[in-house]
Order: C-alpha cells, then structure tokens, then sequence
C-alpha cells in the first residue's frame, strides 16, 4: 500500500485480468485476488473448465429458504463457513448475499433473494455478511439496486419514487452496510431512474458513501458498465470483468485531458489495493465437507415451512405405515437456480432414498410426470402418498411467465389425491407457486423451496418429525397473480418499469387493499401449537410470553408489525418491525423478548429530505404471522422535530396549519380587514366554503391577486416571522 | 386585427382587466370581452354581485350526468343552447367543456367531468363544443392537463409516465382539438411530472400546437400562472384574472432585457386580438327559458342510469298504487356541485311535487335523514316507498374522503326497506357511492347523479316510465374503495402523485385484474329488453342487428371494446372505441352500425415516439356494457411500420429477433466460430442456457467482452448493414 501508481497502472487495477481475478502490478508488489460467485455456495471456476461449471463446494440452501428459517444465527454460521471454503479455494470475495427486494414473484431469480420486506432481507444477509467476514473473506453486496427483475435487466429503468427507494429497495442495503461493512458492493446491471446503477453518482457516492459510511469498495456486477469514465466519476472503482484495455485507455486519456479528475481514478484504485490489502490477511484454510453438509442440512430442515396439516397427517410415523413417493423430483431433486450461483455439490442427498432409510415400513415410487395414472395406481396402494412437485426450471437470465405448477405437475396432484385421501404435497420452488387451484384437495403441503444440497435428507427430517417445522413465509403466497401488487407494471415494455405500487410491495400491497391471500407473510405452521400471554415490557421493548401447548419441542417465530394511525403520510397497514426466534420446549412457556429500533420506525420526508421519527403512538401488533395477530400494544414514541418551515410556496392551509404561521397570517388578515372594506379576499376567508378554495393556494400566488392582504411587499416579513 | 401594439399594450392584453374581462386597448380599437364559468351553465356574475353568485341562466345537467347519457347529438344541443345564453349575456367565451379523466372516484370535481374513459369523454366534449361555437361563441377545453385531483391542486405534481399520458390524460383532448378547434384551452393549475402546466412548453406548443394543430389561444386557469415570463415563454397566451399590473411589468422587462424573444409575447398578444376579433363577430341574441328548461329536462331524464329493478317493480303506475317519498332530497334537491361551475338556475323542480303531479294515488311524504323511523312508518303504509338519498355536498376545493352514503341516509334506507320491501332508492350524488353495502336491501336502484335545475321532473318521467332508461354508466361503481386501480396513489402527499395505475383507469384497471365491480362501465338497464344478432359488416365496420324484445319503445347503447391479443405492448383487456345510442320501436330490429376508426387503435409506441397501429387480429367485442358481451368479431387490421432501427444499445435479443438483424449477426458468429476456437461467445451462443443470458446484453457492451463475436470495429458495419 505504499509505492505510487503510474495512473496507467491505477486505472489498469481498476478492472480484472480476466473474468475472476484482478489486474497484479507487479513492480508495486501488488497481487491478483480472486473474487467468485456465490452467494450459496462458492462456485470456482475449475482450471481451464466452462464459465459457469465450479469445482465441488457445498452447496448450502439458496437465498430464497436462508430467509424462510427466519433465524440470522443460522445463517451467521453459514456466512462462516462459506468463509471457510473460500480460503481452502483461496476466494478472496464471495459475490453476495444478493439483497434486492423480490418485488413481483415472477421475479427470475427471486430464488437468489431473502424477501419482500426489506428489514428480515437486512437483518439475515447482516448475519450472513458478518459470519462470512469474521472469515477474513470479504462480501459483495448485490444488486445495488432495485435490480428485481430479469426481463431487460441489461438496459430497463426502475422508475421508482424517492420515498419508496428509501424505505423498500435500498434499506437493506442501508442496513447491511451500516451494521457489517461489507468489503464490497456490487452495482447493477440496471438503470434507476434513467441512470445506470454503475453511473449513478447519488446512489454511489452520496448515499453508499456520504450518507451510510461504505468504507469498502464497488465493483460493477459483470459487463455492467457501459462507460469507464463515467462509472469512476460516479464511484465505481473496480470494473469486472477484464482485460478492460480500451477502458483503461479511455481512464488515462480522460485524466489527461482533463475530463477526469485524477483524484477520481487515484481514490478508485486506492480501493482496489486496500481490498486487495485485507485480502492479503487472510489465513488459508481448509474445510469439513462432511460438517458443511450437515450444516446444509440443519439449515435446510429450518426452511421448510409447513402450510397445511389437516388432522395431523404429518409428521409420518416411521413404522409401519407404508408410503407412496410419487414425483421425479423426489429421485432427482431440484436444489438450486440456474445461472451465475450454479454450484457443483460435494454431494447431493435426494429425499427418496432418505424417505427409505427413515421408515420401516414399505416405501414405493412412481416417477409421475409422464404418467400420473400409474403414480395414482402406486399411491393408491400404499397408506400415505406425498406428491414431489415444483417448478421445472429458475434461473438468472429469465424471469417466469406465470406461477402455476407445471400441467404434469397439477395431474399429478389431482389423480394422487383422488386415488389416496391422505395426500402430502411436497414444493421444490425457487419462488412462490399458487397452491389456490388444489390445495383444497389434500390434507397436507410442505413447501420445500430450493433446499441445497441436503435438502433430501431435511424434507425426510420434516416428514417423519426429525425437525419440527419453524420455516415461515418471507414471501405472500398469493389466491391469484393477478392480486399481486406488482401485478400491473411487471417486467415492464421499451426499457422502462414503472414501480405503480410504491411502498406497497408484498404484504404491504395485500394489506392496503385487503385482498385475500392463500398463505399470509410470515406463516408456517407447526408439530406443535403456541399461545401467547399478555405482552408488557415498556417503550420500544414488548415482552410476551409465549407458551408451547403441545407435546412436542418446538420453535415460534415472533414478529411484531408496526403502524401509525393518523399518520401525516401514507403507510402500510403493518410493516415487519422486530421478529424472534425461539425454541419453546414442550408445555413450557418463555418471556420473548422484541426490541424495536427507534430508527426503524422512520420514513423517509421528501420535503425535509431526511428520516423523519414522527411523534405519536404506535400500535405494534404481535403475532405468529402477518395475518395471525395475538396481541396489540400501543406505545408513545417522541418523534423528531418535524416542522416544515414556511415559505412563499407555503399553501395558505399550511400556513393557518402552523401555530406561528397561522398567528402572523390570522393578523395579516385581521389588520387588512380592518384597513380596508376592498380586502376580499381576507373578507372571504371568514367563509367556510371560500376558505376551501383558498387553503390550497401557495401564498405568494395569493399575493399576486386583486385585493389580497397579503402583498408580494409585506410577504417576506411575513415569512421571516413565522420561522423566527 | 390591424394597427402594432407597443410591447406595454401587447403585454397588458395578455392579462385580464379584471375578473371576467380581458383589458381593452382604445387607443387600437380593441375592446374587452367577457368570460365565464361553465360549464352547464352561464354563470355571469351579476354587476356589483358577489364573485360567485350568477345571474339566473338555465342549469343544465353537469357532465356526470351529460356523460350518462352517452348521446353527442344531446350534448350538441346542449352546447347550441348554451351558446344562445351567453349570447343573451354577452359572454364570448364559456369556460367549459372539463374533459380530465375521472381518475379516482374521490375527484372533488368528478361532476364537473364526464368519464373514465378518454373516448367516450372526447365524443361527447367534442359534439358539446361543436354546438357551443356554432352559436358564435367560444369554447375552453379545460383543465389541461391531468387535474385529477383537487387536494394541493395548485402544487400537486402529477407523475405519469409518456404512454399513460398519450393515452389516456391527453386523449379526449386531443380528440377536442383536432375535431372541433376550441377558440381556446385552459392550462391547469398542477405540475405535471414537476413543471407546472402553465410553464410546461412541451405541453402547450410542442403537443397542442405542433402535433395536435391548435389554432386557438391557451388562457389560464384562475390564478394558474407562477410566472408570467416562463408561461408566455411556454406558450401560454392570456393570464387570469386580472389586473396583473406586475407581470405586464415584467413581460416588457424581459422582452427589453432579451431574455424573452420579442416575438413571443407577440405571438401571445396576436392570439388574444384574434379571439378578441372572433368575438366580435358574434350576432347578440336572446333565449327560450322555457325551451330550454325542456332540453334540460330531455338531457337529464336521458341520463338517469337504472342499476336495479328486481320483479319489474318500475316503472311506477300512476294510479292505484299509494307512494311513500323520503328523503329531504326529495324536496330539496341536490342538482349541481359548489364552486366555480354553480348557477343560479331559472327555476328549479323538486321530485316530490313531480311525482304528486304524475299520479293520481295518494304521495306520502317524510324528510326522512333525522328521523328515519318516521320516514319507515310512513313507507310502511304505502305501496311503493322511494327514498331519496344520495351525497350531502360536493364541490371543487376539496376531493371528497369516502365512497359512503352519509350515515342517516344508509339508516334510512335500512329502516325504509325493512318497513316496505318494495323500495326504490334514488341517488343523488356527483360522483360514484358504494352500492354494495345496501343494495341487496332494495329490489329497484335509479341512479340520479346531479341532473341540474329539471331534474326533479325527469326522475318522474323515468319513474312513472314517461321516459324509458337509457342511460349507461360512464363511470364503473367499484365493490370497494380498495378496489379501485387508483386506490395506493390518490391523492398524493408532499407535492406529488404518482399514476401508478398507469393506462389502468377505471374499468381498464378492474379488467386487467379481473376484480368484481358493483356495476360496471357502460351499464344500464331498460324497461324493455334487447337482443343481438350476429355481426356482419367488414373490416373497421361492424353491423349488429339487435332487436327489442319487449313490449316498450327504448333506446340501446351497443358499445364495441377492442383488444389485441399478443400485443407488443401491455394493453388492458377492453379498450371502448366505439359506441352507438339507438332508439328501437317495441319489437322491431335495428341494424346498428359501429365504425371503428383506426387511429382510435393505435397506442404510443416510446421507442418511436409515435402513435402506433399494430398490425394484428383484432378483436372487437360487442357490448351492452363492458362486462355484458353479446357477441364477438375478429378483424385483421394493416398495421404501421413498426421496425425499431438496431443500433448499439440493441440487445443480441433484438438483433436475432429482426429478420435482417439476425442474419447479419448470424453471419458474424458463424465466421467468428470458423475463424477462432477461441470464441467463447459465439459458442455460447449455441446453448440455450447460455443464449438465454447473452439474449438481453447491448450488442455494444458485449463487443467490450473478451472473446466478443463482434468487436468495437465490426460493430459499425453491422449496424449499417442491419439497417440497409
């Protein structure tokens, strides 16, 4: 870090050597790193192997189940041991966790993000950025931002109010980078607003960095960056993939001509050498295959979330009980998406064989698809039949078309159910599928997401009871797609999508309109039942006792939604503000304890162009799902100075609205009326109906008229006065 | 139109004198002419009058009910004789029609506008200003554009993306300006995406003059104009009111200071002096009060909507059948909305002495929202109850907070239905109520809207069946506020608002998510019955037979909704765009022919920025109301050339999806994988995985790409050749 760079090789090590690696200099000391998709897994490229195929790495659940345990502990520890794996592969930086806000379910590679509410998105990946840092293995936060589709994803705008930027797709950034500065974040492909993520200097520069701290470095997603120049204008430091030689060139000939400040390219390629510095710290390692497994595993068995149960069908009972596995994906499992986080397991356990191992009793199979009357045959023969359905392909690349089961799939379904009551259906998806057109047609549905590579062994885990299911829902399962509030602006036509439902993404959306859904936002059912206490604690500490009425051990997620009634702008009706995880053993109660953070009650004031606490009380509804509130506690929070001050754009409504304005005005009014008999207008504003029209008047428009008491000479005492 | 001005003078005519006038120059022989609110009325204010009271003029229906009856012959007499009385008043312009789109039902001023649908609001504006300026006085289109909205309308930024705003906020004036040349526009008081309307230069000359040919001049909404050099700058002609003795001052300035071409302010001031010319040229004139009570009574009785008439319980019979009437409204009646548009009508008919005329049974009556018991003894003792309810106020200032009938008023109709099962309710209200929460109560609903100063008669001529119902739904009545695709985003806050809804206004919204309405578009039933025959006709011509079926002469509308399957673009699943109001003679069969004109299917493409037919199958659906289709054809329209030029920021996708395009990259794959083992991409490109991720990079960003196919030199010749 201490010999000076030519500025050609400054801006040479601001873009790769090739596709994975930095550029070395040499003659300054400074080493190539390696930097490799994940973020489930660490893909490296094998010597002289395809793109897209990695060297064998534990393949731990995709982003989509990570969220679904609800628990930043487990996913801490997958952070670490990805950590590991990356140093016995000497990765430098691990390209994830992969943030952005799953704003419509057909979002293609929505299996590579946590939610659609951005504060579990934050507080998981937060876990995850810090389990994988304590490594010495640096992250890459992504798609920085509103990167939440595929269609396009190369060139389409983002068109999305500030308000909505702020509270929906950028605060798990804000809270990621803030809470774990993460060594790097990764820009997008796409354009907010009309700019290029990788050009986009407010998003970079002023927000990343002035406002939330970034201290790491930003590296472009890859073949994200259309103009050198402007990308290291904007922030961007490191430009991937490379060689980039015309982009280099295009860097010095534009400090040189002084089109770019050579302080710009200097700051970027002091990034680029700190990032290559903490790299150089790190410890090589190696790792457990066989204990990543079954950490793959824990984690997995933690995701499944469990919709329906009637009459307690699961968990199976391991003997004597004879079982019918029908469904291809049951032998073949679907385990993760296509495209860049492709990994090449270490192993890969399919829930067949575990189903087989788990019981003693007589386990059959029909592969299905083709054939859903022979899998009816099976299954009608046997005392429990569990469906294996999914979706037959996700991937980066392509988002889907709708969220219907395959028709083989949906076959499947109806002749297994028709043949044999005691149905179970088993999900492998990467993103929400409707189960409105036949889940009232079996008793039981494990929704099994994109497990990993374990995931066989977790499903036969949850199946027989192994683990008692604590997954939940961090995406509405919607009735229809149609009710989905990204419905009508998704992906978007001629390079632009307009974000129409604001803040109103997922359950957000769901429950401004009150629309029914089949499975609410933070469901999951489980071997056990819980009941809640009466919550007390103080301020923004809520204590509840939770009590597990059943016989079995088991965990509860508890969450709590804000609101403010009253509010002085539009809110969602409830918004996920704290949650917790606990394991309740049976019959026995716990005092859980939530602590909402003061800052995560703020939204953001467009006038004030700052977060803004309002005053007022609060009303936290707790409960064991988005829709299954069990208590409600009200509490006054002290909100920030929120006063806007007047001006000459002030409308008159706003300024009676202000205690000083409406003083300084009301005597304005009062002494123009007194002068004078011609002052309609202050004549008129002692009419209710005239003061109607007149409160939405700016101040200095009314002063423009005939006759007003206000004049474009006395207005500017006015206002001095009302903002003294 | 003869002698120069001074530039003092061209900037004092460019302002009004005063309220109503524009400032006369003696010295130029230029006189002051008189303008007025509209638009069902003449509202001149009386000499010496308060600043909203009117002189007596007829009050005709406002445009809810105009709209309603889905008739341009009416509305252009209407217009005729409303041109008659401000010839009687000698006012040279009206203001009026108000053709903004009925976004919201909350719209304070929906009364005052005609539709959710651009067409049908363009039609109707179109015959009424034809009317109108045939009489030698001029029209203002108003509120240009996108005043949707009355909460901050003088601040409120409404944001509305190209396409939205092509099609849907600026149609119906468009289709104003090109088919009837209104003498004048007025700008609106809101921003749109930011710049107020009153300075938005695209809007009033690139748009209105350039694309659509406006002749006339554009005149400020009352108190519209921020700044009188950027609106003459604009394009705007006339500020008002007036005197504006400082902006006149700082329009001369400007000009002296270069920093406003002289030849603007000319131009404003030339178009002033032209509509001033054309005024003069008006014949002074007087009116029938009486004839024009009558057509007021036609037009109101026509745009009377029956939603419900269970068991044929209407019409009324007019002897031997006792008739309770509840409801002050009944008395009193509620016939226009407050604000700028309110009239002091001629005279002034109550429903209940209407009815007391109609028959000779006995007409009980009770005023009813106080005492809602009494009023249900009342209807207990009679045959038939009607009650008479509707919204207590509306009116410009002030968007309204609920979709809700007043609480006494649903009391009433509680306590009057349980005590009569045959009870009508007749609304009253400018703007759409929610029905659902009440209607299963009542056998029979008319739909009253406010019908001006002889409404009370025309409620009893539909009653009693003088008049058979024909009036349709120009506006859909939702199940629910949360319904309706304007729901998340009105009325805004902080200065802007966002069309998240898009081009899904009103029934477009409820189609494209298939959600329940109460009543919807177009709707309407008769006394009698129609039936349709199967469609002939050809290409943009379709001919249906449709027959009353019933034993009453009536009148249909058959209203034919396209759609083009496999669209390029996102469309909403019916599209009004025709429509034909047809009297048919009990038991007689009418051929009614719809001529669909092409222009009316093309939607603004924003590649081209252009106005775009599709070439396609259309498919046109016959209606009597947009979900009542009685017949469907499907006609193969020659669309415009729709090629989209390839160009660097093309993605691979397009260029294989252009037929040239594809064979030209075609070609440089092939001769990159003969030339090279080392093209990496052009292999790729082989799977369809991997074609599937290359499909959405720009062909210029990927010739950055090691390995590139296509590089920074060839590109060029590629372009060109793809594009020969």
């Amino acid at each position: 870090m201490t010999a000076e760079l030519s500025t050609a090789d400054q801006a040479a090590i601001t873009s790769g050597s090739d596709f994975w690696q930095t550029t070395a200099v040499e003659s300054a000391g400074l080493p190539a790193i390696t930097v490799t998709d994940g973020p489930h897994g660490v893909r490296m490229q094998a010597s002289g192997g395809d793109l897209l195929a990695g060297v064998p790495a534990t393949c731990f659940p995709p982003a989509v189940a990570g969220a679904a345990t609800w628990d930043p502990e487990l996913l801490y520890r997958m952070g670490e041991a990805l950590g590991d794996e990356c140093r016995a592969m000497d990765v430098a930086v691990l390209l994830g966790p992969g943030v952005n806000l799953k704003r419509s379910p057909l979002g293609g590679r929505n299996f590579e993000y946590f939610s659609e509410d951005p504060m579990l998105t934050g507080v998981l990946a937060t876990a995850w950025v810090r389990g994988l840092q304590s490594r010495g293995v640096g992250a890459s936060l992504k798609h920085f931002a509103v990167n939440s589709q595929e269609t396009d994803r190369m060139r389409i705008s983002a068109d999305v109010d500030e308000r909505t930027l702020r509270e929906m797709y950028l605060r798990a950034f804000q809270r990621v980078v803030t809470r774990a500065q993460p060594w790097t974040v990764m820009c997008a492909y796409n354009k907010i607003n009309g700019v290029y993520a990788s050009e986009h200097h407010w998003l970079l520069t002023e927000v990343l960095r002035g406002e939330w701290g970034f201290e790491g470095l930003v590296v472009s997603d890859w073949g994200a960056v259309a103009d050198r120049v402007a990308a290291v204008r904007a922030g961007l430091d490191l430009t991937m993939p490379g060689p980039d030689a015309a982009g280099d060139r295009a860097l010095v000939d534009a400090v040189e001509a002084g089109v770019l400040d050579a302080a710009m390219l200097a700051t970027a390629a002091r990034r680029v050498r700190e990032m290559i510095g903490k790299a150089g710290q790190r410890e090589p390692g190696g790792y457990d295959a066989d204990a990543h497994h079954e950490l793959a595993r824990e984690i997995a068995g933690r995701a499944i979330v469990l919709l329906k149960n009637d009459g307690g069908l699961l968990p199976l009972r391991g003997e004597g009980q004879s079982i019918a596995v029908l469904g291809e994906f049951a032998r073949t499992p679907r385990y993760q998406g296509g495209g860049s986080s492709q990994i090449t397991p270490t192993r890969l356990d399919d829930a067949l064989s575990r189903i087989q191992a788990a019981t003693s009793a007589a386990v059959t199979f029909a592969a299905g698809y083709d054939d859903p009357d022979a899998a009816a045959e099976v299954a009608r023969a046997a005392d429990v039949a569990l469906v294996f359905v999914g979706t037959a392909h996700e991937t980066e690349g392509a988002d889907r078309e709708s969220l219907d089961l395959p028709a083989e799939h949906l076959t499947l379904i109806e002749r297994v159910s028709a043949a044999n009551p005691r149905t179970v259906v088993v999900l492998s998806n990467g993103a929400v599928l409707l189960t409105s057109p036949w889940q009232d047609r079996v008793p039981a549905i494990v929704e099994g997401w994109l497990l990993g590579q374990a995931g066989g062994s977790a499903l036969a885990d949850v199946l027989f009871g192994q683990v008692n299911p604590s997954g939940r829902l961090a995406e509405t399962i919607p009735v229809r797609l149609a009710d989905h509030p990204s419905y009508l602006d998704f992906p978007g036509e001629h390079g632009h999508v307009r974000y129409g439902e604001g803040l109103h993404v997922g359950y957000r959306g769901f429950d401004a309109r009150d629309t029914p859904v089949a499975y609410p936002f933070g469901f999951g059912l489980s071997y056990t039942t819980f009941s809640y206490g009466t919550p007390g604690g103080s301020g923004l500490e809520i204590r509840v006792p939770v009590t597990n009425t059943g016989d079995r051990d088991g965990r509860e997620v508890v969450q709590v939604y804000a609101s403010l009634p009253g509010s002085r702008v539009r809110r969602a009706p409830r918004e996920l503000r704290a949650f917790a995880n606990v394991a309740i053993p049976a019959g026995e109660t716990v005092e859980v304890i939530l602590r909402i953070e003061r800052d995560d009650l703020a939204y953001w004031d467009t006038r004030l162009n700052r977060w803004l606490v309002e005053d007022g009380a609060y009303v936290f509804e707790i409960g064991a799902s988005s829709r299954d509130i069990r208590a409600t506690v009200t509490r006054q929070v002290a909100g920030d100075d929120a006063r806007v001050p007047l001006t000459e754009d002030s409308s008159i409504g706003e300024w009676f609205a202000d205690p000083r304005g409406a003083q300084v005005l009301g005597e304005a009014f009062a002494a123009a009326m007194a002068s004078a008999g011609d002052s309609t207008m202050a004549a008129m504003a002692a009419d209710p109906g005239m003061m109607l029209m007149l409160a939405s008047i700016p101040i200095k428009r009314m002063a423009a008229f005939p006759g007003s008491p206000v004049t474009a000479g006395t207005l500017e005492k006015l206002i001095q006065a009302a903002n003294e």
